[in-house]
């Protein structure tokens, strides 16, 4: 399997330069890199929340390549248990120690505040200060990255090795925010396909400054949506949606889930898809069958990509955890490469572009694209003459003559055409809206993008068409 | 899992004297063990049938302790394919040698006279006589427990060692009997719960002085009836009912078939609950995956409660053989301790106190309310907010902030917390009406009794119900 | 399992010469053995093919030793995807060499002349005319068997020995043929049965002087016939049809594919039903589950009948192809002995009598016999007394006197009753529609002919019904 896919990128884009994964049309990746290593230079600093300005400027930059249409909902909207909550404005944290010291300053790093942190600006001792200190001891050099979006409290993020070694003494924290009513952002489009049957590529955007558990998914969804643009044709209509992680993605369902339920099968979360793990990693969706976990397993086990594979669990990960509530069980699974909570970095300042690497990103691009241009093979397909067998002879896809030597040149060629005889024929029979192609593959003994140029000549003779209008429907 | 149980009993009665299992409510079982005992003495000489007086003896003396309903199906009843026999009255039976010594008197063991015998008074040879004598050569000293219900005959059982040796000449047999149009009893009651969901606890009261093949099931049921009186909370509605064996259960599913089709979620037969075997045997309901199969089967595997386990069969049994015939097909199991047919003294009167001894039956009680309390837990429980997930963070249910030593004192705290929180997010994403509490145990790697207090808050909070309201409806 | 039948067999016929598979009535197989020879070498030298005269007169021999009824689909007609040929009208092929040698001669083997070639009476040289010559340079002694039914095309077919040393110099080929507006001939009968349930014998006769792979199918389907004729009962129905390959089959599906959905339970198409194999081979329905698939698989592991199986596949194989189409996926198996394809004289002139022996005609008789038998017998029954058991002691099935010793003469008496009170138990709770008489077999751990004379009895009793009726509507 290719992994260095030589392709020219069309330029799609709603404002701004133009840009593109391939600008130069180059025959190497090279040019690639350089695009994602330059825009994530840009998103990097933003200090990202669920809500806000962050977000809204990192969503403009992506939709300078891709063609987002933003959704707001706004504060206060009930979203089933939740309520949108109101947007955090946030100027500049500092806390400096009892000799004038600066100990934290979000214009160092976005890191250093509790995101969501009540505006104060008050001189306490020590010990008062200690309850809103966040430190990680195993990582003494790290500032770690906390959050607390639905309750009002403050705090400071610090290396483990600063606070160790704090003075008694008056300290000053200020933190300069506010809390106004305004809306949680959503950024999504659509690369329409012969089905409305759709395919769902969801990411989120919301933390600050980290690098794998942040900018590596919206970059792997950017390089998708820009290599799908290109596809010759597209069976599914794929739907791409960057939005705050749960709270975005509730809104989403809240939004559209209805329309999802009626029209997706099948969906992926994208997180953690950069760093140094040489295998991507599927979780399962909640059903555990869906066509995306079939296709996953089979691949898996053809080694077509390298892959681990991870259960369905509820209690951790991403936004698969809303699409998959029992309400909705919407058949989503989760990939990620560098798995959040398996590396030391992971929601702390240790997340950087180096750790993550840009080229990693790109791998993941291209193993993605592989995944889905095997999902849109597998079906499953349907027998547009299932009584009796068509007649293939009349379609030169049968041998007219049959006798002992018909038309072939060598035993070689012999095997060939039985081993495609036996293709079409499977094809044909189990092609009746159950099986899949990847059964189907299997009853063949051979890997299923064997199938690809059977099942076009299938589709363009008229014996065969993709089904799943019919399976969304049921 | 603790067998020695300390509880005080309340007293429920419909007449007689005050009684309990534990009437001095002491911390140990002794008390518990000289009630059963001393009932057991007035119920073991008494001369039962499937119907007449001492059946209806033995169920007034049932009743004393728990408030028994008796109904009543006449002689000459059609029921399904079967008709209620007449009543047989019975008063003595004799049979007298040659040289005049009394070689069988139903005074010394009820079990001399064949059960359901015809009046006799005849004088006659040893070869006219034998063909109703019965004995058991294998257990020389035994007196064989023989019956003929449906077909008008008589018999006298003796020890093998007697028929042996008997000389020629004239022997007198005389039984005093008599049929009577009359009825087949059956006894009831019922402990309501919160749902009218019933479990079903059956049991016989039909041999004559026999202890652990007639007196054990009765007992334990006793047992249990007063122990789950005094539950704090029962989700289902328990239903215990005391019949004849085969021709009761018959009566018993001709007047209340099509409720209990209606009602019921799992059911016991209750047989051989004592003697010397250290575990229970539980034989399979027909279904062979009910919600009671399924919960023996995880409590064996995770042994819970020693167990053995019995498939189901049809050929041999009890009651459940007309419970899970195919029409009705209810979800009864079986269960045994020393199992009806595995031991010497099965339909003998080899079967006595000593044999069946009356501790094992206080240890089945204990063992079966364990059990009783399982399937209280089972569920399965449908999540009240199936989309999205539920926001436990403002239930208290999930930290607020989120970071690295989120108000956590200790490592332990932090594994404990998160283990509480997988529990939380399986038991609500998998409470969907089709997962049972046992496969949510089994995802989270804990025994399912684990799961209780979890389960009690997430149902005070108002996120879960226990489903078996829907589920009895389908 | 006795192979060597001792039966005489009625004499079924609509015209001609009273014939039978056992003549002279007499207790050995070898008048059947003679009948099956003789009748083959009439029907051996006639050119046959997928239409006209030589089809017609070979069906006109089958109809001699049954009632064969003959349906004819004209050529023209739109079969689904197919349209049905003109009738070929063959008189004789004959290629001369450059010196007056004759090379090939239809008087001397029909396989000789491609079957289906146009008319030609040309002269040409070597090199014009090698495209039209067939031969098999591995068997350089055969004669290969080719056809171009649905493309025009003409040809010779030589053994590679004679094709390898032709000189160069002019060759005179000709070729005495015709195309009619005629039409495919269909042959069939009924043997009725006590359910309109239908088990379907599918064989085919289109090929001409081959023995394996053409007379060995309906050899054996007339075998069939008048040994089901003598069954003193058929629960189900048997429809026998003999129809060219592939054609014939659509046309019959044409004709009646709605009517066998509807009635059909099993469905066998007899292919290679001689030569030197062992053991018969049957190739799975592609439902894989249908009842003759269980029972076949039921055989095989009970060792009953000598048997291989092989997985149903579309791409190789008889008419099952056009029955197992995905659009009808009737329960149709195949059944051969020395299957097509794996030995050397499969399409070729080394399938002769020799190699095919009729003696293995008769042994494919005697088990395929032997299969039927179990297929009627596999059910499922149907309990007609389900709720509750029924009272088996009124119709004596049961002991109505329970006791150590009752009415048993010995040990062995006290296991058989035991035994068989097992299997009435189990029949009657799993003829429930669902389980098969394979499965409660194997519930009874016995083998399932062991259940008949019990199901026998319990029709008897009016307690069971066969189910097929109720089977076949759903």
């Amino acid at each position: 399997m290719q992994l260095n896919k030589e392709k020219t990128v069309s330029i799609l884009q709603t404002s701004g330069e133009p840009m593109s994964l391939n600008q130069e049309r180059s025959n190497d990746d090279n040019s690639t890199v350089l695009f994602l290593s330059e825009l994530f230079d840009e998103l990097f600093p933003i200090c990202r929340s669920i809500t806000g300005a962050g977000l809204r400027q990192s969503l403009e930059l992506f939709g300078r390549h891709m063609p987002l249409c933003i959704e707001k909902v706004p504060s206060g909207t009930a979203v089933f248990d939740w309520t949108v909550p109101p947007e955090w404005v946030f100027q500049r944290a500092r806390l400096t120690g009892p000799d004038g010291t600066v100990l934290a300053d979000s214009e160092v790093s976005n890191l250093h505040v509790v995101n969501y942190s009540v505006p104060v600006d008050i001189r306490c001792t020590l010990d008062e200060l200690k309850p809103h200190l966040h430190s990680i001891p195993e990582l003494p050099h790290a500032i770690p990255y906390v959050t607390s979006y639905y309750k009002r409290d403050w705090g400071f993020c610090l290396p483990y090795e600063t606070v160790q070694h704090l003075p008694e003494g008056s300290y000053h924290a200020i933190i300069d925010s506010d809390f106004i009513d305004g809306c949680v952002d959503i950024g999504s489009c659509v690369l329409p396909g012969e089905s409305t049957a759709e395919v769902l590529l969801s990411t989120y955007l919301c933390h600050p400054s980290l690098a794998n558990n942040e900018l590596s998914g919206p970059l792997v969804l950017l390089g998708l949506y820009q290599r799908l643009a290109l596809w010759p044709r597209r069976r599914f209509t794929y739907r791409f949606v960057i939005n705050p992680e749960t709270i975005g993605s509730l809104c989403y369902l809240h939004l559209h889930g209805r329309d999802l339920q009626a029209t997706m099968v099948a969906g992926l979360v994208l997180t953690c898809l950069g760093g140094p793990s040489q295998k991507l990693s599927y979780k399962f969706s909640r059903r555990n069958n869906s066509l995306l976990d079939r296709t996953v397993r089979y691949l898996h086990q053809h080694s077509s990509i390298p892959l681990e594979l991870r259960p369905f669990e509820p209690a951790g990960g991403s936004d698969e955890r809303q699409y998959c509530s029992p309400g909705f069980n919407l058949p989503v699974g989760q990939m990620a490469r560098t798995v959040y909570g398996h590396y030391p970095g992971y929601h702390n300042s240790l997340d950087t572009k180096e750790f993550m690497d840009v080229s990693s990103i790109l791998r993941s691009v291209n193993e993605l694209e592989d995944l889905l241009q095997t999902i849109e093979l597998v079906g499953p397909f349907r027998n547009l003459y299932p009584y009796g067998e068509p007649q293939l002879g009349k379609r030169d896809l049968y041998p007219n003559l049959n006798g002992p030597s018909t038309r072939v040149n060598s035993a070689d060629e012999y095997v060939d055409n039985r081993a495609q005889l036996t293709r079409i024929m499977n094809i044909l029979s189990y092609s009746d809206g159950d099986s899949t192609l990847l059964d189907i593959a299997d009853r063949c003994h051979c890997d299923v993008m064997k199938l690809q140029p059977i099942i076009e000549k299938l589709e363009k003779n008229g014996l065969i068409v993709h089904d799943y209008p019919r399976r969304v429907v049921q």
